[in-house]
């Protein structure tokens, strides 16, 4: 199954455009899980278990597995294995390295974690993400246009071309799109109405939205705003953190649930 | 110390600039290591005893790590242990995310594995980078100009204030390193005239220079361009894959020596 395939098949089966984002810290693990022999597998194999039938993709971000040494290893793997094989997986990792270095990322995140996709940054140019590029059943997610303040430093820049610099960031993934169509871009919702541009920009690329809730994106406006196009909508903290209690996983499933419905 | 206390402290000590990039890749370990528990760590150690007069700093790339899985791990947190304390580490790890993300790299690379420095991308901007600055004795080599290709992609860009993007790039980095001074630059070798420019631009940053050798970069022009400034000219493949035999460590003891003697 293509890259597009895979999203499309996983959000019919769920109806469901909701990516749970899997950023588990040891620390947000609630205390009476912390006797298994992997507090932070064991809670993320409880969300899934959860929200399996709500969730049409997850997302885990390396750095909470990265801060956890081995262990962190060892939950990644546990967690990639635990996703039902029809769901998508995004290995969240915004990589980018010189072109013999990607390859060994791609090696990673591609074969050796086999997740359906990954987030790249595009800072260094197109030999540096070709890596990622060379299977159809692998996607890549770029940086676009990201949810925090400091997006504002280089991204929105405007180039003596007339474009701002992640417009010419969407224009490029369009290109690196073209042969394999593979190419996915990270669109914050915090920025309902450049979302809106960047759709139009850009209709057939998949988009993966983070900043709903926590980082304060509205739903309802991002949807509007992204019309027909495949978006998959991140949602961390708001399902993960529901409740610290031992009701964690009904709390997120509760959550997830209430997410699902408004958008369908 | 702070960050550019231990560059000047390493230098001074073995009279060098020279920074070795341990990018080992389990393929390029030669056959005879095989039947260590841990080949890339005996590999590492190897070239670590045999190079620790004529080396300021070892630069692990995390990917060669990261593609090796939980042996990895071992073989970085080993490879860490094994440089004497009083030689500048790197880790290269390219990472960028939004605050509390980057809060959790900065555990891993600042904290649970203990480098001196870590390689960040600036595209996210200002917020996503602060989580790496808190400590005056952790520095971060921001990647301002790189050697690939594909830098003409974005960072060479011009943009409507008249600079190029890497130009702009370095000027927020400079904003950066005011508090704490420990912030540097990643500028490719094989730009000296570039390399020259951004020298006079922030003669006060440190630059990690990747490119010599294998890629291209001229030791020479580099040396010449960089002037009195602080640099760290990298070189993994050039004095690592020296020879693929027993020698590897007496050849890349060899390779580091003409190198030293050379910036000599």
């Amino acid at each position: 199954m293509t890259f597009i395939e895979k999203i499309k098949s996983a959000q019919a089966k769920t109806n469901s455009k909701l990516c749970i984002g899997l950023d588990t810290a040891l620390a947000n693990v609630p205390e009476f899980l912390h006797g298994e022999s992997n507090p932070v597998l064991a809670f993320n194999k409880a969300i899934i278990d959860a929200t399996k039938d709500l969730a049409c993709a997850y997302k885990p971000n390396l750095a909470y597995y990265e801060a956890y040494g081995a262990k962190g290893i060892e939950a990644l793997e546990g967690t990639l294995t635990h996703i039902p094989s029809d769901i998508f997986t995004i290995a969240d990792v915004k990589r980018g390295d010189i072109g013999a270095t990607s390859d060994q990322y791609a090696l990673a995140y591609q074969e050796l974690y086999p997740f359906d996709s990954v987030t790249i940054s595009p800072y260094m140019g197109s030999d540096s993400v070709q890596s990622f590029l060379g299977r159809e059943d692998r996607g890549v997610f770029f940086l676009g246009l990201t949810s925090n303040q400091g997006a504002k430093d280089f991204q929105y820049l405007e180039l003596q071309n007339g474009k701002k610099l992640y417009e010419e960031v969407t224009d490029k993934v369009r290109e690196w799109s073209k042969a394999k169509k593979n190419c996915g871009l990270v669109v914050g919702a915090t920025k309902a109405s450049e979302l809106k541009a960047l759709r139009e920009r850009a209709p057939e690329l998949p988009f993966l939205v983070p900043g709903i809730g926590a980082q304060g994106g509205s739903l309802r406006d991002v949807l509007e705003a992204n019309g027909n196009g495949i978006a998959l909508i991140n949602v961390s903290r708001a399902v993960c953190g529901a409740s610290k209690g031992k009701d964690f996983a009904e709390a997120a499933r509760a959550a997830a649930e209430k997410l699902v419905e408004e958008m369908r």
